[in-house]
């Protein structure tokens, strides 16, 4: 990684640093990350003033993340701002104070600026064309119009999850008055949106702490058995019964509520019944969950540097290249898998009857299928596999990455059971896996000493399936490992297989 | 990895090929591993000739493996034979087919040397200072004394888990008569082994596929919550429930039991027997498993070549290191947090009350607390127990890899929880772990930077503890981190706790 980069967002509620080594328009990996809850725009008065307490918080947190900076390496460090620092009055004052205390000059973003880098962030990590999207911050709340993987258009509403906190709830649990009060005010803001909905795009999108952790309550509700909130998906009705299950606790209660964090346990309330109010509003049934937003955004910005907008054109291949680079996978070896897996694929195309979606998928498992040996190996499918079912790779859909992470699993050794995810899975995955792995393990073992040996591959069909490698020497290793897993394929396809050399 | 060499042991059942890439007496990786189960010994009879078919799988395997070994850049190449060729009659005939056929020039190893090998592949992975060692093959059994890590005698008996099966087993499932010839044959073979037991040492440990097997049907039997082979321990008492289990179920119905492979389903109750009358014998109640042997002894000799005998001088230090540097740790950080890891642990050891163990187990974990980051930044804490819980790390109790994995995810956030797998741990290791844990957290919060600004720590213990940092420069970070992760501390030792700056 030449390059790394400081991202620093400030927000009302927390503040966040991320650390970013790159190679621009290449490739990249998060190096570090420090999250603090500092509160900034706690006690802000009908003056609009920033308190000295809270500033006090913001200026200590952010001497500390540019020794941390410094420290690590950073090159380059961009601090932006959100609302808190936007409005107040007082603005000016602490912006010096934290050029002077800190050394850090800082960006302050305005509402549509602010909504277009979380817009980059979504645009660059979740495969959505036209999709609306939402940010709930502390202090205020973005909707974003994206047709096309284009920005068209943003509404930036005063209400955060802290603010609204603040001024409307001082009952513990939370009084039927003072809910009904919150709902009011949300719907209010939201009323004259008029270009919410489904006339604009299907699909909703949501970023920000707030969703983040309603996303992780939900999948600990579910018992979900991925830990990735990037891709998660929940319905506006699991929604509805996570506010009503808040609305009966107290702050203290909700503390052991699992997946809500402590120091969101004030606050979550009034952040869900924005996200609720908006989802009614726009009539969206669901919310795909985005890990990355603002701080993305602002990276892709530098990452992208040239491109207007700065959009990867290709979400998924960029995400499997980065992690296979992650992992210093052999490129030679697995673009040759990838090959006659496809080669494989194609020819066998009368026999499962699939098409460009799980070509593709192959394809990509085949480009990651021995990502697992940076982890040891022994056992190295087992490790791709974990890799692939705890790492966010941002274009996929969770269903997509199980079914890469079983094409890993099984490229080489057992036979297929995909039961333990079958959750996460369509009814037919089972068999898509098992036909696909198939052709992948095959691949794999015509390319068992890794030279490139096997040229192309030939196909016949009839009662029984013959495969007639073309190869530049001897390929007796391969040859014979290959027929070997012979295995999977007649129980997935229901023949006869043999491979021969040409 | 400087170097690359290849292993092949030509056993009387299996093959293997190992390739490790090492650096001689510094560190050392498996990079590849290829099994065949091509039974050589299969069908000897009275004459004692190999038969036409086994030799001639054996020569096209090692055809295969020279491939192998040729592509993938391995510069030496130690191929040797154990008990099926050193007795055959027809031996100088095979092994110059082989030579010329498959060009490789075996080494025959005679019995003693076959047992001295398997004792440095042991003596190597296992803390065992006196033992008794078994390794069942197909074609001999070899029992070993060591003591104080040295060689001290063995016996090979020409019994092993195929050559019993192709001579007394017929039935299926087995006769009772046959079932007591077997144990009978057996039993004679080790009568007259006066030295076994425990006047000569308490432990037994064993190699091998038969007694790997064994290990892992008990596993699965017990649904053992660890998938690692190495330092897995089981009774005699269970052996001899698998036993019950296997005598009445057909070769056939065996392929269903989990942890059995299917080229080992015939011969395997032969195998278990031997164990088994072995451990009664030397009047063992249990076995320590290797997934070290022969091989790793034959590569011991070349990576600590100038050392006789070739032993790793601590096992432990020596694995941990291996690991660390495997996935490319940071050694002065780690170094750094191992310090004061260490300095907090002696400085409390009136509140803790431990003793050398633990301070050697957080020393370790000090060492290992990063090794998830090769994995990926987020949740690398979990990633680093995710590569403690399955790879071998041999030198260590599977109790010990399981606190060091909880020592290693608790370095940093979450409170501590080690319920998942207490089946692996003593009743006391949970308060162990919580306290240890606490340490290692505060350590690695005055690293925060990753810079060493703490220089050294004093600790004042009255109702309270307070830890004095001194510090060769502003340590605001460290020290506003580590008193952040004070909760760990109170909730592990029942006391406030607060760091300030010298």
């Amino acid at each position: 990684m030449q390059q790394r980069i400081g991202v620093i967002d400030l927000g009302s509620n927390t503040t966040r640093l991320i650390v970013m080594g790159y190679v621009p328009h290449h490739s990249f990996r998060l190096l570090d990350e420090v999250r603090e809850s500092v509160r900034l725009a706690e006690g802000i008065g009908s003056d609009g003033r920033l308190q000295p307490g809270p500033m006090q918080r913001a200026i200590a947190t952010m001497r500390l993340f540019n020794q941390l900076c410094q420290s690590s390496g950073v090159q380059q460090l961009i601090p932006a701002a959100t609302s808190a620092v936007r409005e107040a009055t007082n603005r000016s004052e602490f912006l010096a104070r934290i050029e002077q205390e800190a050394g850090m000059h800082f960006r302050v973003l305005n509402a549509e600026e602010e909504a277009y880098y979380g817009y980059l962030g979504i645009a660059n990590s979740l495969s959505l064309s036209d999709a609306f999207m939402i940010d709930i911050g502390g202090g205020s709340t973005q909707v974003t119009l994206m047709r096309g993987r284009r920005f068209i258009r943003s509404v930036s509403q005063p209400i955060g999850a802290l603010r609204l906190t603040d001024r409307l709830i001082s009952s513990d649990p939370i009084s039927h008055k003072e809910f009904k009060l919150l709902e009011q005010t949300v719907a209010e803001h939201f009323a004259n949106v008029d270009w919410l909905g489904k006339h604009g795009a299907n699909e909703l999108a949501g970023m920000g702490g707030t969703i983040r952790t309603l996303a992780d309550i939900d999948r600990k509700l579910r018992n979900y058995p991925l830990g990735l909130t990037h891709a998660y998906c929940f319905s506006r009705d699991s929604l509805a019964d996570i506010i009503e299950q808040l609305r009966g606790m107290t702050v203290r209660e909700r503390a052991d509520l699992p997946g809500l964090n402590h120091d969101r346990a004030d606050l979550i309330l009034a952040g869900a019944v924005i996200l609720h109010t908006v989802m009614k509003r726009g009539d969206f049934e669901q919310i795909t969950v985005s890990g990355q937003g603002l701080r993305e955004g602002l990276f892709y910005e530098q990452f992208l540097s040239g491109e207007n907008p700065p959009l990867l054109p290709d979400i998924r291949s960029f995400n499997v290249q980065n992690m296979a680079r992650t992992y210093n996978y052999e490129a030679i070896h697995a673009a040759k898998v990838r090959e006659l897996s496809l080669s494989l694929f194609d020819q066998l195309a009368i026999l499962h009857g699939y098409g460009s979606w799980e070509r593709e998928l192959l394809g990509h498992a085949a480009l990651l299928h021995d990502i697992g040996l940076a982890v040891g190996y022994y056992d190295h499918h087992r490790h791709g596999a974990y890799l692939l079912l705890n790492m966010a790779l941002p274009g996929f859909s969770h269903r997509e990455q199980v079914i890469l992470a079983y094409l890993v699993r099984y490229h080489r050794k057992g036979d297929i059971d995909t039961s333990e995810l079958q959750v996460v899975l369509e009814a037919d995955d089972p068999v898509r896996i098992a036909r696909l792995a198939a052709l992948l393990r095959l691949a794999e073992y015509l390319e068992r000493r890794k030279d490139q040996v096997v040229q192309s591959l030939r196909v016949e069909i009839s009662d029984s399936v013959r495969v007639i490698a073309r190869t530049n020497g001897a390929a007796d290793v391969e040859i014979w490992d290959a027929n070997r897993s012979s295995g999977l394929f007649r129980k997935a396809y229901g023949r006869e297989m043999q491979i021969i050399a040409a």
